[in-house]
């Protein structure tokens, strides 16, 4: 099944979700309601939204409640990714300019937070208090995350326990919430919501991993940002880390070491470190990493009974490791 | 009754929010542990939390629930001033030396959004939905205001209703959503958690005339950031208003014109315009505006039953107007 097909079999749900996402760019301020159109509209796949639902019809499948939490999602996600590319100072994102390039640093923040506000009000219709529990736990998360990029950054000497805390945070964290939501809004037991959110956390670090690979391998045109972003900004990920592990004390490594140190100016020098991760095999071994993630992810689903939604969710876990964009 | 005496009526409450409070300080993060609890440290007077917990007083009145959500507040509004110095580009708040004089941009939105993310998740533990939904509603009403800030700076030519909306954002809906949220908590009926909701906005309301009038009136040294702050990033407040609307079409009123543009230079210049207002008698009828929404506050509080509860209340609502700092 493709992510096509299972966005089908979730049609009408997913509009009336998109529906109120597109809501939240409804502002009175001038110019700005334009801008967080295009933002919400740029959208990208609403993948989190769908895994919110996928987790919600094994049992008591109410869209009503599930709808708002999962636009609630949705725009967390965008929101962080807003407050990120004031952060990354980044001027493209989905082949888009950012807010950052049209506006100036304060009125970002703030667009951010509003989206946030947002979120929460949206999550707050559900008027299920775990729910919103979980919400906020989310959202301390991706705020841990991306403080621990932040203030793990231009460091060379990370440990893999390191790494993976930090893409939970950012990424996983946001899967795991959102599979969680859907099964506690669709009143599944105990058990299923925890195996559902270790679902959705495994879906997200293999989902992290293969971004952080596309990072290195992909051009700019074809992730619609920047090419080797990570190393321009002295993120240490996985792929970065394996090389180290192995290439320690070749000569190539001072090169690497400059790069996170953030000591190379042309993209020509980025690439070409790039070229030298990607042709020691250490893509390959994560992308491996990212794999085993996936599996793990897939054993979970024993729990479902239901056949067509341990399908849907089998057939969705497997998105992360085909991703081109 | 003064605002001491008050809180040392509450001094066993106080201090379990406050611990909270303090907790959220706790991180792992270098050099970010200290640097957080010198902000919550810092911390003001606590006016939210000691609003949340007099608003539950006549009512079902269980700290357990309510110290969460007190914190909550204050973590919220403390959230929100750092996000609010990094706009201002602010160097001082509260006599102290802001984030954003020892943190670059990124850092400090981001440790804004993880303050954020504490008090969802202080606001959580109440397990309350009610509460959480006015938590959310208020998080978007902090966000409107300030949004409405940036895109009316610079504007000479705003209405009072535009000023007004700006405030009820930007300050009296913090403490109206207390007001609620302890009325909720408390288990008061719906007449009276409006009518403390509403006691909380006209609160909110008369506190920020008085802080606009304060940034007009005193020294730096006196409210511990730099004096005439709003003039110089061309806030229009209500007693800048009231005068222009007495001063309409005399010489002096270029002056103002050019303070609103932002095209005066020197910190002499922006203290005669300050002085010009003064002299003027705006800032005395901006004053008694303020004492109007406190009237309407005391109003308010026919509906709380219970003597202590409302004179202690009563007594809460003249601090707006006592102010100093």
């Amino acid at each position: 099944m493709t992510f096509a097909t299972l966005v089908a079999s979730l049609d009408d749900d997913l509009a009336r979700i998109e529906q109120r996402v597109r809501g939240a760019a409804d502002v009175e301020y001038p110019v700005l309601g334009d801008v967080l159109t295009a933002i919400v509209e740029a959208g990208g796949k609403r993948l989190r939204p769908v895994l919110l639902l996928l987790a919600a019809k094994p049992f008591n499948y109410d869209i009503t409640t599930l709808a708002p939490a999962a636009a609630g999602v949705e725009m967390l996600h965008t929101a962080s990714l807003v407050h990120d590319d004031t952060i990354d100072k980044s001027q493209l994102r989905r082949g888009q300019p950012t807010l950052n390039s049209m506006f100036d640093n304060s009125t970002v923040i703030l667009i951010g937070d509003y989206l946030f506000a947002q979120s929460a009000i949206m999550t707050a219709e559900t008027l299920n208090a775990r729910a919103m529990s979980v919400f906020a736990t989310i959202l301390a998360n991706v705020c841990d995350g991306q403080l621990r990029e932040i203030f793990q950054s231009h460091r060379i000497d990370q440990t893999r326990a390191e790494y993976e805390r930090r893409i939970f945070g950012k990424t996983a964290s946001l899967f795991a919430g959102a599979a969680e939501m859907g099964a506690i809004l669709a009143g599944a037991d105990d058990e299923s919501i925890a195996q559902l959110r270790a679902f959705g956390a495994d879906f997200g670090m293999a989902f992290q991993i293969v971004d952080d690979v596309l990072d290195l391998r992909a051009t700019s045109e074809q992730i619609g940002k920047p090419a080797n972003l990570d190393l321009r900004q002295g993120t240490v990920t996985l792929p970065t880390m394996l090389y180290l592990a192995h290439a320690n004390g070749s000569a190539s490594v001072s090169q690497v070491r400059r790069a996170v140190d953030g000591e190379l100016d042309t993209d020509e020098e980025y690439s070409a470190i790039a070229t030298l991760i990607e042709e020691s095999g250490a893509i390959e071994q994560a992308l491996e990493a990212a794999s085993e993630y996936i599996q793990r992810a897939l054993d979970r689903l024993d729990i479902v009974r239901d056949a067509e939604s341990r399908d849907n969710l089998a057939a969705y876990a497997t998105l992360a490791l085909n991703r081109t964009s």
